[in-house]
Formats: structure tokens, sequence, C-alpha cells
């Protein structure tokens, strides 16, 4: 743990990933790279959050790498670059993003397509991409 | 809170954003509209994340709105939507994007234009925006 790290605050996790990604090592680098389906099961108590959701809408997934190193700093692959130059999930907040188009949005689930992420990874938020068509 | 929070991860705060907003009252509510400049102050134990960072590109910068409701399910604005249809910072995990452009990388903190967090709001994170263009 790099010294300082002092100052941490908590996310609530509001769901889960199911994907066909059973390690790190089986899953893309970017959801962008494939079409993978998956889906987001949502924890009930917070299933309101997808009511009026639009089917046809593309969906940012957040979500949580916890299996990541938080010690890393620099890229393994070239350590001239920092972490922040780069989206890998090895950095001090794990926090990742995905963008995923929309299959179907079911009670308490979204199944989604473009998943880059390890079966089973916590997913924190759910929001519309910036740029609707970007 | 919600019957069945029980599982919370913990993000490490990483910087925190100097903006001109004293109040959540005077930010706007997407970076996007407008060109107002602020800082990224890292944290020095972090700051190593910004190494190579390209002043040319934009930065996706990722933060924790720490004065927002956690308990809103659904939009105040529009109750039959859920959270996850929108981007205001109430919501169960109040994380949130904004990209910026860059107007200069110094050390250990990078000036931006674009920010609409609140002055001292926790940064959690920096990335490249998924589409460089977009």
């Amino acid at each position: 743990m790099p010294a300082g790290r002092s100052t941490d605050v908590d996310c609530t996790v509001t769901g889960t990933a199911r994907t066909p990604f059973g390690s790190t090592d089986e899953a893309p680098r970017q959801g962008a790279e494939g079409d993978t389906e998956g889906v987001i099961e949502l924890d009930p108590a917070y299933a309101a959050g997808l009511d009026g959701f639009d089917p046809s809408a593309d969906v940012l997934v957040v979500w949580y790498a916890d299996r990541a190193d938080r010690d890393v700093l620099r890229l393994d692959r070239n350590p001239d670059r920092g972490v922040f130059t780069s989206r890998s999930p090895a950095r001090p907040t794990p926090v990742c993003l995905t963008r995923c188009s929309v299959v179907a949005v079911e009670p308490e689930r979204l199944r989604v397509r473009g998943v880059d992420m390890v079966d089973g990874t916590p997913v924190l938020d759910l929001k519309p991409p910036l740029d609707p068509t970007g």
C-alpha cells in the first residue's frame, strides 16, 4: 500500500455481473472489442432504479474490479506511463466503465451485450452514456 | 437506508477537485454545458499515476458526490423513472463522471476545463475517455 492511502469512501454494490468469463485472462480488454452477452442482476433493494429504463438505449456499467492490484501506479507494459493514462483495472480505485448495448430490461435484471468483466463482478451503478451516439 | 444495503466496497480518494462552485446549487448539471476551469489536485502518493499524460487528450474525471442523497431510487422530477436512467449524483453509489478537456499537466495536478463538481469534491480516478472523439 503506498504511503498516504488514508482516505477511502464506501460504494454500495447494487448488483452483480453474470458473464461467461471465469477469469480475467478470459475477459476481453474492453467490452467494445466483443459482443458477448451478459446479465446485470440487481440487488432487489435497488431494482426500482431500473424503472423506466429505455430498452433501446445503451448503458454505462460502472463496476468494481475486486481482483485488481490496487498498488499499481505505472503501467507494467510501459513504466513511463502512469495508470491515469490507461483504463486498466489495476489502479488505486478499480472502478471500471463498460458501455454495453441493452438486449432486454427484465425485472431486477438487465440483459446486455458487450460485457468485459469477470463473472460475479460487483456492479456499483448503471448510467446513460454521456454521449448517446458516441 | 433501503433494506439490503449490506455490501459495500471501498474506493481510494486519489485527489481533490478545486472548482469555483461552492455548493451543488452553483454547479452546472453537466460539465459539457460549460467551460469552467478547475484543478484536479492529486494526493502526492498517487501523482505518479499522471506520468506520461497526454496534455492534448480529454480526461474522464471519476468523482464521488459526497453530499449526495444515497437513499434515492427514483427521480424527484419524475418518480416513474429510476436513478439508473439518469446521471444525477443522487443514487446509491454516487460515483459521477465528467469528461473534461485538459488545459495543462503540472506536477501533482491537472488543470482542466468543463468541471461541474463542487469545490473540494473527492476524486477517485482519472481515465482516458472510451471514445477519444466522442
